[in-house]
């Protein structure tokens, strides 16, 4: 492998027992593992072994969806990647958080702890959350609408990224002899009032080794796509075809640069729910047990709620009622929506068979091959102008990392598109990202 | 031992490198201490090794006094605990958090996150945040009256209760079978709607081992006392003297009878720093030496604050002013205040005197003598109403905690007082407290 080559990223998205709804029934299975430590951090050891860049959980501050469906309710997930930093030492560590319903001060604080915890590894997944059941924990009758939630993702990033230079990173001088252990004239309190917050600072903890998290965004509607051209540094998506995933790469390097960013400092990462056999044959067996598992019931009622409507007018056998909303007026999540109902079109499914489709990877690429066959279809996306990595999603976990990293990365290995071992510290090294430089120090 | 001799309960407060707060300019302290998980991680194997209860973190949201005095800027600490619970087994772990910067549906989820992280060892050390700092990171001008910000923790804490049993412990029933995974009707909404908050719920996790946290308090002020009696398991508070914490023991343990509580699950634990030496002279001697190291300019600004004074105001060779106000009229921390104006009035010192005598403990009793000297005042204590453990506080770590472990500790135990071993697994089996039911369900 020559060291000038463009090298791949992967990111291993855990969710419980898998990314598949039905995972949790199969016998190999723990149904409690999605609030087990151990488990996490078995899954973490198998992605770093493999040298993966990263482990990300997703989250919002709500009970999502049906509790029979599948094992719902969630460990916070700064918290538990936190449990994670002392079982691993190099993979990077992303944490879903929410700029609606939480505080910047108070979450500017945790991911800058979950960075000196893990020795430069943290990141953060930036979401606007989606959806009436977190406004309703939160004082609110509603959700605010889509482009509100943006103005305030925008602001709250803004007094984040203060909070995190406000201490310069030579601060500490820690001089025993005269006795000051930092200076305070390199403590900026930040002193921000904007039209959401106002916030005095400094932060109370120093600056953390990478300067502040990765910043990792996954909106794909029009504010989406913007927010991650002027904040993100990965962005994680959901693209179902080469020609779609090209286009939604361009464009969001095109905003990037529009930004004066350089564009290869946003990482694309689609996202990828690889179904692997011996053969391909055996790889769709495996792929229908498991949507055999799915109860079409549950995945109704779900998929009425994402689609603005009662489980009554959405009968399984029918394809969707011919007078959906526009995306513009979705204030949910407006791009996932989208994607939805234009599979469903394009493909003209019925809602059952729509619900198999999504029940893999609820709208991201399921894709059910050979280990060959899949280092194939990540190396013709990379190579062709539609990713910089891969979100991995295996359909059932630990089994699908285990046989991913097993067989698929040797061969990515081979083909020189994948470090076989870690070359950096810190997450953003492993991502081939530059330290941010302190705002306060022009120097 | 006896089986049936009750008990001792120990807490190790860690605070950098010691609660004396020139610790710091030894030669064998490290400056960097307090951000780093390595260290967190001894000082929690030490006390595990010595079957110490729990150990305990300090918190507020805003930067605390002088950058310069001492280590500054610490790690969220429900996130260090997070990180500790990997590298521990037995020992609980009890963070700080603020009822009046957080909101309850994230606050309680973490804290039953932690719980699940750790099998069943957290507590939360719950607090109303004295303070204009910290109100001025919230989007506030100051804080909140004292009064206020109790009725605030109130219903914090009522909402809190809610959502850690808005599931039942039985909603889970992992049915792969029949493809249920938890059973709706054991999963309520709580629909709350108070002065302070509004929240649906039901939490996004199922029921942590413990139920929900340990709840510690340390109020001492009227509100805070009943706040304690009303909600707290174990009481962390700063007495000076036998007397004083007799009357104290007794106040609360009325109290909470008056809640119609069991006095005895509520426990209370004065804090002690504790200096130790082969000889009374030598652990004067060593205490000398650290109050050598404090910087009086540091200090005084440090103390004038909290009297509500300018520096100008507190020459350091000068006892107290006169006519400072009542404690009605701080709403700050009320019950230090009152402690340390005592102090200074009783024993006549000047305010650099009383700034050595603070240096220590901040208003917690230091005791310098033998390992016998030290086990005989706790001993005495206990055995006399003032308490049913401790918050130890060493002034220098992990030295101090060292010593405390290898010769106090086996001293409480030949005479009975304290475990050889644990015998419980969660906190609250620790400290001899019953699991609470959950309120949702009658059986
Ligand atoms: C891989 C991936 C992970 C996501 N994780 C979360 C999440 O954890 N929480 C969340 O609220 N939204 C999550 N989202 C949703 C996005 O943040 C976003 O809301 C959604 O794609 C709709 O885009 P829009 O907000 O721009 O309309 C995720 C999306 C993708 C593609
Ligand atoms: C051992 C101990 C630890 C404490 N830790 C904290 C803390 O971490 N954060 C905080 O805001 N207050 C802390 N306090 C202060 C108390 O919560 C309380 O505010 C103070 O004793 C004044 O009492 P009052 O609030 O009833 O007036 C602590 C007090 C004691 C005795």
């Amino acid at each position: 492998m020559s060291s000038a080559e463009r090298q791949l990223h992967l990111n291993l998205f855990i969710l419980d027992t898998g990314h598949h709804e039905a995972s949790w029934r199969l016998p190999e299975s723990d149904p409690l593992a999605h609030i087990d430590l151990a488990y996490h951090q078995n899954l973490a050891r198998i992605a770093e072994a493999a040298a993966f860049d990263s482990v990300f959980l997703a989250d919002a501050p709500a009970l999502w969806g049906d509790v029979g469906q599948r094992p719902s309710g969630r460990l916070e997930p700064i918290l538990l990647l936190a449990a994670l930093a002392g079982a691993t030492s190099r993979i990077g560590l992303i944490a879903t958080a929410s700029t609606s319903y939480n505080d910047p001060y108070n979450l500017a604080r945790r991911f800058n702890s979950l960075d000196h915890l893990s020795g430069g590894r943290a990141g953060w997944n930036i979401v606007t959350t989606a959806g009436d059941a977190a406004a309703r924990n939160f004082g609110l009758e509603a959700q605010p609408a889509h482009a509100e939630r943006y103005e305030r993702a925008a602001e709250f990033l803004e007094v984040s990224a203060r909070l995190w230079d406000s201490w310069q990173d030579d601060a500490v001088v820690a001089d025993k002899e005269r006795g000051v252990h930092a200076l305070a004239e390199r403590v900026h309190p930040i002193e921000y009032a904007g039209r959401f917050f106002r916030v005095e600072g400094a932060l109370n903890v120093p600056r953390s080794p990478q300067g502040h998290p990765l910043l990792v965004q996954a909106g794909s509607s029009e504010s989406g796509k913007d927010f991650a051209a002027r904040w993100a540094e990965a962005v994680f998506t959901a693209q179902l075809t080469l020609a779609e995933g090209q286009a939604f790469y361009a464009d969001v390097k095109r905003r990037a640069a529009a930004f004066g960013r350089d564009p290869e400092h946003v990482k694309i990462l689609p996202g990828i729910v690889p179904v692997i056999g011996d053969t391909e044959a055996e790889a769709r067996e495996l792929e229908a047990e498991l949507d055999r598992l799915i109860r079409p019931e549950f995945a109704q009622r779900q998929l009425a709620g994402l689609l603005g409507l009662s489980p009554e007018q959405l009968p399984l056998d029918q394809q969707l009622p011919a007078d959906l909303p526009e995306e513009e007026l979705i204030e949910g999540a407006k791009s996932r929506y989208t994607l939805i109902v234009e599979l469903a079109r394009r493909e003209q499914l019925t809602a059952r068979q729509l619900i198999a489709r999504l029940g893999g990877g609820r709208g991201h690429r399921t894709f059910a091959g050979t280990a060959e066959q899949v280092a194939d279809t990540i190396e013709e996306w990379f190579r062709h102008g539609a990713a910089d990595g891969f979100n991995i999603m295996p359909a059932v976990l630990p089994s699908g990392l285990e046989v991913f990293a097993e067989r698929v990365v040797p061969i990515l290995r081979e083909r020189g598109l994948f470090r076989t071992e870690y070359t950096g510290r810190t997450l953003r090294e492993h991502y081939g990202l530059p330290r941010p430089a302190n705002q306060f120090v022009t120097a």
